[in-house]
């Protein structure tokens, strides 16, 4: 999971905005939600974009559709892999099926039952492998080889990268006259993304990104002026315990993004409020951006601000409260 | 709180609409959500209307909205006043507060301090009484003799009727060619306003009521031929718990709603579906129309289906599951 990835060119605004027309026939245009209550309590105008409500619970369909949509028939038919078995599985399973598509999906022993159900569910073909970053790589390598399929990587992939980005494009058409914008960071493809949409459609626009404590390598990264390398993540938010792609990062230094690192407290302090007062079912990854704003006041008082809550995938059961 | 309730007239489909355009600077489009894992599982094409997302987390924000804009400034300036400590006691608080007057929410011993705390936030006046209906009436009498704030009264009032109207109303114009709309039932506010907007809209819809089977009298109503009396609720269902108004029923005589009766073992099935699904947060009383959908399949099945969710005012501390 943390290991190094290959760098992916970075998607230019064009290819976003191609993304944005070539996913919308399949992708749901999310709502932008506000309340009365959050804007009290932060000082700000807060834009909630609910990708929890995108198909698949996740932005993740964003960049997944772009990428199957993005090949020629001739590739499309041999079908697409990936070896992420969370958000990212589960979209590009989704999306191949808008196309009528294989889905190869590698998964790691003891992953969790109901994310298997759900990409099985969206008709991908699961392939079991043991549960190292190693044995996963070499499981996709394998598939690609005896199937042909396209290898769609979560965040380092342009096609992926260019998906994402149309949630802050789609944001920006919805709410008018933002100050700033702030997604949670994780590999880095929506945060790069969204960077390269944001500041193609408003160029004095501030961009933030969300880490948590127990994962913040791009913190670290940006403060260093390199990527870091590989780490130990200690966090409870699944979706953000990645190494940020090479690519993913250098976008960040360009489009000068300031990270805001929160703690898992703070998280399900702000995922308690998501629920309740804009009645979200949220992940935590996702409650990271309202936790940032909450401690960085200053940053953000008087000012609209746009927040991308990424996913809604949590296990009802097992809630961190 | 299952005391027979006063007559109010009904509205009529001009009244909706007026409705419509005088709550519109107020009120959220709330937006339509779908699910392609609900639709297979029910065999139907859903289109779930998002109430919880509506100001204060429910639908009851039109009718109260409605109401207050109803009034002439004279009276108006003089403030309103309710009984309800619920969802309508904060919509009412909500509305008043966007027209600058006064809101009396009349609130028994032992009402739910979380419930209590939004409507003081919401700006409204307190008034304790003790927890029987007959008490919290006539405090609302001596409140508004002392004050001169109007009654709005959380079904039994055209204008509210006609404020809850809207969200069929507003669902009709989102998905173009519904065959059958369901609400849940309480006191009949919702019900009966969305009959009426819907059949203004759409002649031929078929429409459905929710009940649970613990506060099932509005399906011994229109099986009896006529309203039946007070009864004492069993149901988690905090919301539907009430005596269904007079007028109410007649308006669902009128109308030809068909009310489908649900266990709350299988609203809280369909609850925790819409929490997965959906990623949204949905108060029993809200599940009670995808329980009903799921269990009269032969219904549904193939056809156009607009449900409303009602809110999603619920304590995350103490789910029922």
């Amino acid at each position: 999971m943390n290991a190094p990835v290959n760098p992916a060119a970075l998607p230019s605004f064009g290819q976003v905005q191609d993304a944005a027309a070539r996913i919308a026939p399949y992708a749901v245009v999310t709502p932008v939600l506000r309340s009365g209550v959050l804007n009290a309590l932060s000082g700000a105008d807060l834009h909630f974009k609910c990708e929890n409500l995108q198909r698949g619970g996740a932005f993740k369909f964003r960049g997944a559709c772009n990428a199957v949509w993005s090949m020629d028939d001739e590739q499309a038919a041999r079908g697409v892999v990936t070896h992420s078995s969370g958000n990212h599985g589960n979209a590009l399973a989704l999306a191949a099926a808008t196309r009528g598509i294989a889905a190869h999906v590698i998964v790691p022993e003891g992953a969790v039952r109901t994310k298997l159900e759900a990409i099985e569910r969206a008709g991908a073909i699961l392939h079991r492998c043991e549960a190292t970053q190693a044995a996963r790589e070499a499981k996709a390598e394998e598939v690609r080889r005896a199937t042909g399929a396209e290898l769609v990587h979560p965040y380092a992939d342009t096609r992926v990268m260019a998906g994402q980005g149309t949630a802050a494009l789609e944001l920006l058409q919805q709410a008018d006259g933002l100050d700033a914008l702030i997604t949670p960071i994780g590999g880095g493809g929506l945060a790069s993304g969204c960077a390269i949409a944001a500041h193609g459609v408003a160029p004095q626009l501030a961009l933030y990104g969300a880490e948590p404590t127990g994962a913040d390598d791009a913190a670290r990264s940006l403060a260093a002026g390199h990527r870091v390398g590989p780490f130990v993540a200690n966090t409870l938010c699944d979706g953000l315990r990645t190494l940020i792609g090479e690519t993913n990062f250098e976008a960040l230094r360009m489009h000068r993004v300031e990270a805001i690192t929160v703690t898992d407290e703070e998280t399900i302090a702000a995922m308690r409020l998501l629920w309740n007062e804009l009645k979200l079912v949220v992940e935590p990854s996702s409650a990271t951006v309202l936790a940032a704003v909450l401690k960085r006041p200053e940053r953000f008082k008087g000012r609209r601000v746009g927040l991308v809550l990424t996913g809604g995938n949590v296990d009802i059961d097992a809630l961190p409260w």
